[in-house]
């Protein structure tokens, strides 16, 4: 399962990958919280979604992007306050986190760390054999980087390795 | 309440106020989260800890110093985790929640806002009447928080609003 979390709106995404390897959606959207609520509301509503949504798919891990925190600082730290809750739900269904750089799961996706959200959008569709690519990109994120979890799954169990190596920071 | 929040030790603080506006501390001490147990893991030893606290002391508001991010920025977003953990907490058991600068602590415990931490300490120790100041820096920085919350309380109630206008962001 993969989350984009955000202060209004967090990307979710489950991912199951066949005996052969061919991934397909089980599901994915986005968790809306008033943006006019206060902070505490919001991450309640957050925790809520994601916990009933561990308690429905019971994914074997869950997938984050570590928080980009390019232009604004105060906007990341509020982003993280939302990760810290994604991390707490799975860590309260026992279920493992592992987080990725925009880059790794750019390159995972769409074979380069620098592609534009509208091709990361479309590889997802293509990738997952949807009927049309995500409409939200938030939902596309969530998906790209349960995507590039599975990625290196299956490249830790080629290596023999029980567990990827890159834990959540 | 106050609340400092951090990635491996969480101070917290519990001050009461007496009708003659006297202060005094009912609880203060720190969470000890394993360093090197995955943020996942730290942040349920985190809730689970806050959540007893809220229900053993039932405190009318929760307060926390915003995040600072002066130097690094892969911290500060870190420690934003645990404060979301810690707004969750006070979420779930309705009680709102209320930021300050590291600055404006400073000011309502010391008179100055550019306060070492030394001194924010014995403050703290002599506004609270201890026998000694907090041995913690992180106990003492969520005293702090608590004590500037009350000062805009009475502010507040002075100026016959209804609550501090500050809401954490």
């Amino acid at each position: 399962m993969g989350i984009d979390p955000g202060v209004a709106s967090t990307g979710f995404g489950v991912v199951r990958v066949g005996g052969s390897g061919k991934m397909s959606a089980v599901d994915g959207g986005v968790i809306e919280a008033a943006p006019d609520e206060p902070a505490e509301g919001r991450l309640v509503r957050i925790h809520e979604a994601i916990a009933e949504l561990l308690s429905e798919h019971q994914p074997v891990a869950v997938a984050l992007e570590d928080v980009y925190f390019g232009k604004n600082v105060r906007s990341a730290i509020a982003v993280g306050q939302a990760r810290g809750v994604a991390l707490l739900a799975a860590g309260q269904h026992g279920v493992a986190c592992f987080g990725y750089t925009p880059q790794a799961v750019k390159m995972a996706v769409c074979g380069s760390g620098a592609a534009a959200k509208g091709q990361v959008q479309r590889m997802v569709g293509t990738l997952l054999d949807l009927p049309r690519p995500p409409q939200s990109d938030h939902a596309s994120d969530a998906l790209a980087v349960a995507i590039c979890h599975t990625g290196h799954i299956r490249a830790a169990q080629v290596l023999e390795a029980t567990e990827p190596k890159v834990r959540v920071g």
